[in-house]
């Protein structure tokens, strides 16, 4: 296998910033030493000087292909990996979905045959469940087994995804037992959907009063209800796509506590706020994802979640829909809209403006976006950070280069960018993942099928 | 009607202590002066130098006659009422209870069929709603406006009372257009049968494992959920018998933030605990109760709750049930107890024991015994204190007699004592209700049929 | 003495709102009557009718004649008792201080003499402790027992009336066992000072930087730091003046916690702010007083603390200097602007405007104007309610009529009002002081002389 | 200078655990490489196998030579930083001294001449500062620029070390500008010593009254001041020695609110309580420090904030003093006793040993002990981790060694341990500092005069 040898660039992980070479073999990382100092010879000498040298990302939360509201997420795993690749991410972690009624296995099964030989880069999966019973409890502990070691499930959209606070009470206790991570979806579906209806009820059709209706105090309660449950059961909790800050409270407040409970949220949580979701002719639709945006207000907190450690990772919550034909079924019923948005080319770039922009250090950029989520789903030190031993997953990011976001440049299957026209400084360059170039000086180099499904172990922050 | 003076006593309302004579004609008080200071002639005239005189207790939480898992409550309105009475209770506030699939109206049909012509003291009701809907919901607008102002939901108890969240919050928005308080049964009863379940399985059979199941952590969830969905709703709120401190912790949390919450205890949280529910012999179904008493340490949080007036009220959930035959019913299986202890007539003196104890002052008892439950209710000044035009309630009250609490002695027509050998400072010596004499120097010269049905006004704390 | 009579008012206490008359002798309320029920003849009668009745005003905080930064409060205890009589206050708790070095009781002699055949109306005092000794400790002890039971320490300015907080502990520790009160001027002056002094050295000498310098955090620091040195003490504390939401967050804290503290605040802080300390032309210096004005919307917030409880007094901190010759001896330094503001005269009727704006309920309003200073500070129910036996301190209060307060119509000896302009809806009609007419249908009936030194019993809330 | 090549072990940093080889050279690492995989060669090869390879220890808190009580800390810089070497240690940060009235320099002069040429392994200062004023603040800003970047003020020892409120807020606003850490000692010292006055005076003399007296709300109260100063000055704060959990909740409140502020604590405040203060025949007089030993349930508390990161640095304010002739000072007077204890060679173990305990993971461990008190005093990552290019300061740890603490085999100059007798499983074997062997399986092989002065960048969490 090739031999590449990485030069002069500023080495960031988690925990150090240093200048360094790296020795890649075997497409992992062979050693790292002071720069120059070492007489290695390479296959391939990729010189990093002015850039930096990053763990590829991790993206803990995406769905490709996700059926949902009748249609599906536009970006299949080939296109969503490729997209990732462009975007510096080199591990995603999918979410397999359980029919309800049918087994967990059959689930996965029909994941892993969407994926297999697909991806360009490297995936794993959660399961989500959508019928916790006797049954799927026993099959929880199989999967843990093979790898599959976290399960999401939902306090809304009932009749689909819902599970009742004794079935989640169930996952949880297993989970306890089994050393699976629960990932929740936390709003109170139950109640939102009561205002749903009022609000179509009144005429408020527009997609503005998505965000109206999936009030902040509702994403809350069932934040700390899901915490309660978890401290019943004995059990950790993972707060997917935190979006309020009263939620947050929440969170911080369990954590402080010592509770073994850990959140997410999104760059479009970051970034954008109800005020997208106002935009005129019926434009808002693109915004519209559950938990929805908040008001501008609540990004401060956000940013303070993330520096407090409060907040542990950004995923994406890659869910594209294109907005002709798919988000316009929702014209005249926001609740009709598919939920969901595109974003897994964008998080490393938009993480990488806010370390320019001061809310974060670029140390916590890569803990946030590559170690902690890799840590939190069992793939460390194999993924997330550079150090002899782990896959070659690396980026030579440019730091000083400037682009403009846009559905016109962006290589995700969707028709609008979340992001479109905004300017931000820094770059991937290239891409290695398991040491094989992907993107090289921006062209794609690589191709589907190199991406190998990845088992996990359980989540790390828990022994 | 006779003209009635009470001479020498102090008077202790929630606001004052004063020695002054009380003159009662046309059953209310007339006027209040020094004592001695009057030439006022009567036809009756107490003498009660050396005792209290105090407003009647207000009952704001009895279940008389109730049916619950298969029997009734084994005090109807007339034994209980007197009951009451020879406790120094002059107003119980009953629930009637819709039936599933009934409206409303035919529930308080019911109840009043019950009532009417039976009580010894006066009564009025609030509304179990088990249906929320849209023909109940209207209904509530009515029962607002004649008088039944205040509407009790259980997030507990699945299949006979539960409303799931979206019922709750229509139901709070109703409350919050129409005046009406909604008062909660905050358990997560969903999450805590599946605990029953699961300490049945494994052969937890006993009444202590009542206590158990029904964790602390999940009242405390209800009531922020309960707070939460208020909040939302726009509604006020009042969360009946919390015994978990970590449930106070809530309230406190929210009455801080200015929220309209409202806190009752009853006093088997103040002088009860798991101990007692752990009794041998069966012998701790006499306790099974739900909320469940908990530990002991969780009383001081009450008392001090009570201090600080994050909690309110206290009621007694009076709801008997016989150890034999009817407690009888659950052994081999916790879950089978009928749910309920009886107290309407202890109320008040285990509370002045606590005046004695030094737990709360003595207009803190009368305040959160008389005064505010008529005041959270709508019956001030008519109810809960003594002051010229209102309702001559009135008990005459001996702070120093000493008495051991006993079913042997009790007027409850239930066969055991929750407090039995509980010696306590304080007895009621003579009682009137709207003037009239109902007890008499520890005799009862009342009748079944004096106490008239009272329609209430809205919550007095919200305007 | 002349027998009096008040018919067909609404009498308003704390706890009672009714339609009663009223029955007046010996300078006591003798009876209180259902309205018309009794055959009473007086030598005087007053008809309420239309009219609220209502205990006279307690105002537990002012400074007549006080001696600061080398001028003298423009008001006598003549001129400012006359003006609280206007102003429907019939007791005041003036602050009699002690000169450093000096012995207590020759500050409280020198009180005395200013106060003694002056007065109005009924007044006590507070003892400012400038100098904690052993031998002023061992003086506190007798004050306690002759009626003066509480006792001002300050955190702010050293040299004059600052204690550390070795002598806050030992105060403390000493009226926690003499029953005393230590009343506290929270701010942290030492820090301020520096503040101070940086403010000037950069040219800021308006009377806008007096708010700046004296920050809401130094007072919440002190406040802080007041309330472990009591808890550290095992005493209670009451901290006076409180201006700062960050401070009132302290007090509630530690309330919550069931710890004895108290807190007050003043009609200045609830009304104005630092727009006012930014007044053009030096205008700002009529704002001049500590803690300072803050900004608006720190008022909500203390309004908040006024209904939930963690506020519990409103007092006036009156101590006036006129703007020209006194205010203006800080131009071109605000820290030489003598500290205070008038107000002893608009207590009551700004009070009654927050009813009528909906901050507070009318029986809250007699509550933290008349009961609670009247309980707090042990005259309790002598002073501060109206029922047989107490003093017979009475306004009648005209609820509907509109009046403009301004130092045109003030009676306060000082040359300007705080609240120029201001439209006021209610206005005192006619006061008793002790069965006295002190004003009678707005004319001044009363005179200098009959206002009697009162001594007080200790704090009412720690029994 | 000697190549060294360390093969097989387990290397530990706070971010990461990799079995690796590490080539040093010139003092630093040169490289990292997955074993075996790199064909190096080297003068000396240290078999790591079985065995953890640490970076060296950084204990940011000593008091070598201090002069305190008229007697002086037993260990010179010579016999401390042995003592170091042995513990695993290779950094220590100890305090130079300002003497009241004299200038920093002088101090610092002082404490160079005192550790120059006489240090076992490498040193650099902190400055305490006894008297803030317009001069030693100007001092402050070209101590910064040399490398003395920290500067530790006292809120307790009133007339030796204390500066008032005033003199931190500016001390603060001057760290705030030019880039220094303010250190505190927090604890009420006015307070305090009024207490001390009190318990003499009432005979308590035992040492056991040392930790009576400093009471844990008195440094909660100083550690809350501290923070609201340094909000004032918009400065960050370190606090050093934290030992009681109220003080904690005070720093994880202002850490949640996202304010710059860090704590430290101590082996003693983790593994020691007041049960051994109370150590009959004058014995507590050992653990005689300030803050004081707690009861022993504030270690829960103390470890709880060691994993939530609100306590982020555990250092050993090694300060010892002999049994014999210095302790003894204070026999019969508590306040006279010495204040500190040893503990510079007992740090790693006692940690490693919480890590066998549960408390913390073996990262974390290096975390507290290593990496975090580098970044914070601007050391990193020359100190504090194992990288290429870092110090080759390592550590050949063994976990499975047993071990008994003693003075009869313990390095440190004082003749009694505060652990005597505590079995701990972890032993260092071997020790580098900067690429040389200053403990070779467990010889001394170092020299005094190896150890470098080494000044200090600013605090690393800070931009």
């Amino acid at each position: 296998m090739t031999r590449t040898l990485i030069t002069g660039g500023l080495v960031i992980t988690a925990a150090e910033e240093m200048h360094a070479d790296v020795l890649v073999e075997n497409g992992r990382v062979e050693a790292v030493a002071t720069p120059g100092s070492q007489q290695w010879t390479a296959d391939r000498v990729i010189d990093a000087s002015q850039k930096y040298v990053i763990p590829g990302g991790v993206d803990a939360h995406t769905h490709m292909e996700l059926p949902f509201g009748g249609t599906f997420a536009s970006d299949t795993f080939e296109t969503g990996t490729k997209a990732a690749a462009w975007g510096g991410t080199t591990t995603i972690i999918d979410f397999a979905v359980q029919s309800k009624g049918a087994a967990l296995r059959s689930g996965l099964d029909a994941w892993h045959a969407k994926a297999d030989g697909n991806c360009a880069i490297d995936y794993a999966f959660h399961m989500i469940v959508s019928d916790v019973n006797d049954s799927t409890l026993k099959e929880m502990d199989g999967l843990v087994a093979e790898g599959v070691t976290s399960f999401k499930l939902f306090m809304a959209y009932p009749g689909v995804f819902y599970s009742d606070d004794g079935q989640i009470l169930r996952a949880m206790q297993r989970a306890g037992d089994n050393g699976g991570l629960i990932m929740m979806h936390a709003e109170n579906g139950i109640a939102i959907d009561v205002l749903v209806q009022q609000a179509l009820a009144r005429g408020e059709t527009d997609p503005r009063y998505h965000g109206e209706v999936r009030k902040a105090l509702l994403e809350a309660e069932a934040t700390h209800r899901a915490i309660k449950l978890a401290q019943v059961a004995g059990a950790p909790l993972y707060v997917v796509h935190v979006s309020a800050q009263e939620a947050l409270t929440e969170l911080a407040r369990a954590r402080h506590d010592g509770l073994p409970v850990f959140g997410e949220t999104c760059p479009q949580y970051l970034f954008l706020s109800t005020d997208n979701l106002a935009e005129p002719d019926f434009g808002g639709a693109k915004y519209v994802c559950s938990t929805p945006l908040r008001p501008r207000e609540h990004q401060a907190a956000l940013w303070r979640g993330l520096r407090t450690n409060d907040l542990q990772v950004v995923s994406t919550d890659h869910c594209p829909f294109c907005f002709s034909g798919q988000k316009e079924l929702g014209r005249g019923d926001f609740s009709k809209i598919p939920n969901g948005m595109p974003g897994v080319e964008n998080r490393m770039d938009l993480l990488h403006q806010a370390v320019i922009d001061g809310h974060i250090s670029r140390r916590r950029w890569i803990e946030i976006a590559c170690a902690t989520p890799a840590r939190m789903f069992g793939l460390y030190p194999k993924k997330g950070t550079i150090a002899p031993g782990c896959d070659a997953d690396i980026v030579i990011y440019d730091p000083h280069a400037e682009q403009t976001i846009s559905a016109a440049t962006h290589h995700m299957n969707v028709d609008y960018s979340a992001y479109e026209g905004t300017q931000v400084t820094g770059r991937v360059e290239t891409v290695l993942s398991r040491g094989e170039l992907v993107i090289t000086d921006r062209e794609f180099t690589g191709h589907a099928g190199h991406g190998a499904y990845t088992p996990r172990g359980t989540c790390q922050y828990l022994h």
